[in-house]
């Protein structure tokens, strides 16, 4: 209880300064309704006082209802004595959240059939058997059992040959994209991006003070006849296997035209595979590190197959910049926490991976056709843009004037929708396209937020 | 299995293409021994081929060895058949570990005493009650819970009155600096740091593309008097509660001139409170933070408390700055994984965080003792420096000299030590000191350790 000082020059006794002191602790909150006290015994030692004097001003406080005493209990604080001041301005909140009746908003899972009880068990077993050294420092890297584990995952899923040693854990693909801007040194560099991208990434590429260079999207993704020379490229950022936000996959022209482009400026390739597990036809889709392990660094993550809160994904490092990568995960966050990635490793091993994205994948194919539907029966003329892929569909409405206003105005009306345009780095060219994210959404929600879209477009008009 | 490739055009049957790529996988090892192969129906219904193609590649491979079969259990791979072939150069290792007999290393909590048990009782409680939209993003700033704990913590053992919506959860302390830096802006800038100081952190803030300005620490902390106007100071650094490495307090005429200081620069402080729990006598020291909130951000971890492998740590954050630190951290890493943070703010909701540090005091303080008497009786002249505080000491012995090559010599022999000198910033000036970190030993292990260092030393001159 080191928030108590007691100032024995002062005429005040000491029973009078602590009783004072904890008196304000309780009506500022600090001591919170319900919280056991230190017993006498305790505190008297930490303040170098005499157990008496704590005992008397605890009677005082009892007396006068700030503190409850029961016998053979720990003494608490009464309840609802916290007296609210926040002289120094009131905190700074989040906003509120409107109220959304309907949400399609993107990279969502549907966390209500994540198999949470078989996540506890495997989270169980894994922790249960963690010897005290796992407690310490385990590596920058991440766990062997874990990178095993990835390693002939992507194979099986990807036909990817990453050895363990190549694949490094990350606090998710954002985190990934943190580093390898570190590690590539993109400060102050060009960096081409596909446009529309991400722009949750886009802006982690400009916090890190990257200079930006779009390279437009059609159907097959980043239009690789259009790159050209722009000063210091250091690198390309791409999402090849599932195009983000707009659905293509990069075609295999385009992909040795990326490969042969970088290696002419000597730049890298950042890999973003952020939701390839779900492909609902269709041949399987190679990752671009398979074609030049030295000058691609693959991202992916577990947040949209598993869930956003695990804070796990990886990075497949060509290794010349590994012991870079090493020194450099120190220096930024040390590690990633061991219990989930035991429990992920465990999960992994146990198959469970596996069949969740094998469930998940039906689930997710049969509500996109249920969207697809839906959309056809109240919109006759929207098109739907990409491959049969992901969590979210793009959608093209011919004529309509989809920007930051609509999504503003279908938001108020309760509809939460992202216009591509958000996505855009230079305005004005998809000011027609909207994504719809359907993965988080059963199937009569599905088609209840369509017809209320509609609506809304009709009395918008 | 998307590894697998199967090309319709080919003259090679597709059972025998089947049967050669699955060889492949199991001597590349890429499918590992014991695994459990796809049922045919699975692996049919993947590469959308015949369940007989998949029966019979299947049974070639059972023929020759490959797969295991079993009557009611799933086909796997045998054993022993990886071959090694590593055609892209052997991967780079960390380096190799010297056999340490002796380890003084700092920084390292004893994580036998800790209570993995309780721990863990904690992670199943708080995980079990959590509901399936905590698995989704929950937000930058941290979980509720656990900053309301860590609220009346800081409270409990600090006497710093911080509210649950100033804090902010990290991925520990390390981490907190990187955001801090971000936050501020400080790249490119100038920061004030003590020196020597954690060189880790040093490197932290060089990594960020700080300027770093060193400001000497005598047996008070960082000597303000020797603060002047380098150009363009954006923060200064500090470790006022228990100077790292040299281990003083930084006096109350100091912590008024550094305010001042900071103030007159329009500078901001970061106050790194990295193991004030671990004080061993002596009064409270009060947080820099409480006297200006709004110019400090105050920084703590729980790695040495609890365990490093943790990974969570906290910042005070001046109001002024929360929205942009959300922002930031959103793009950096988005959040802490969820299972960590729940089970923390349980384990301290339960006072068992309380409890562990009152046992580690009692237990650190008395192996304090054991290694002072141990370095008396065997080097008579050598002086303790700094306040009874913390898991390492910081010796003086006169007329030595205490080098990096002292220390690769020391470490040769199986001690492993760190001189204060791998920790300064301008050189030459601790050339006598060296750090003993004794937290995670055992009485016994200290004084043969003190002993083997006496050894050491005789037969090194």
């Amino acid at each position: 209880m080191l928030g108590i000082t007691l100032n024995r020059q002062s005429a005040a006794p000491l029973k009078r300064q602590l009783y004072a002191q904890l008196k304000d602790a309780v009506t500022s909150g600090m001591l919170k309704s319900g919280e056991a006290m230190l017993s006498t015994r305790e505190l008297s030692r930490d303040l170098g006082v005499s157990r008496n004097t704590v005992g008397e001003a605890y009677d005082m406080l009892i007396a006068e209802g700030y503190l409850l005493s029961r016998q053979g209990a720990p003494t608490r604080v009464a309840e609802g004595l916290r007296l609210e001041d926040r002289a120094s301005g009131a905190p700074v909140k989040a906003r509120p959240v409107q109220a959304v009746k309907f949400s399609f908003r993107t990279g969502r899972p549907d966390l209500r059939q994540f198999p949470r009880k078989l996540w506890l068990q495997a989270m169980r077993r894994s922790s249960e058997n963690l010897a005290a050294e796992y407690y310490g420092y385990t590596g920058p890297q991440g766990l062997d059992a874990l990178r095993e584990e990835i390693a002939g995952w992507l194979f099986r899923t990807r036909g990817l040959n990453a050895a363990a040693e190549d694949i490094f854990i990350t606090a998710g693909a954002t985190h990934a994209l943190n580093l390898a801007c570190v590690v590539l040194g993109l400060s102050g560099r060009s960096i081409l991006m596909e446009d529309p991208c991400h722009s949750g990434m886009l802006q982690t590429f400009r916090d890190r003070s990257c200079r930006i260079v779009p390279v437009p999207v059609d159907g097959h993704g980043m239009q690789t006849e259009r790159l050209d020379g722009a000063p210091d490229i250091a690198a390309v950022y791409v999402t090849p296997s599932h195009q983000f936000p707009l659905g293509g996959i990069l075609s295999a022209p385009r992909r040795a035209a990326l490969i042969r482009f970088a290696r002419e400026n000597d730049a890298y390739i950042i890999e973003d595979d952020y939701d390839s597990e779900f492909r609902y036809g269709g041949a399987p889709v190679s990752p671009l590190v398979a074609a030049d392990p030295l000058r691609v660094i693959y991202v992916g993550t577990f947040s949209k197959v598993l869930f956003p809160a695990l804070r796990i994904g990886y990075a497949v490092v060509p290794r010349p910049l590994q012991k870079r990568w090493r020194v450099l995960r120190t220096h930024d966050d040390v590690q990633n926490p061991i219990f989930e990635q035991a429990a992920l490793a465990e999960f992994m091993r146990a198959r469970q991976l596996d069949s969740h994205i094998r469930k998940m994948r039906k689930l997710y194919g049969a509500r996109r056709a249920v969207l697809l539907e839906a959309l056809r029966a109240s919109f006759g003329g929207a098109a739907a843009l990409g491959d049969a892929a992901g969590l979210h569909l793009a959608v093209h409405f011919p004529g309509m004037i989809i920007d930051e206003s609509f999504a503003k105005r279908c938001r108020a009306a309760g509809i939460d929708v992202t216009p591509v345009e958000a996505h855009c780095i230079d305005k004005g060219r998809h000011g027609s396209e909207l994504l719809l994210g359907y993965g988080h959404l059963e199937p009569d929600e599905i088609r209840a937020a369509v017809l209320a879209l509609r609506e809304f477009m009709d009395l918008d008009k």
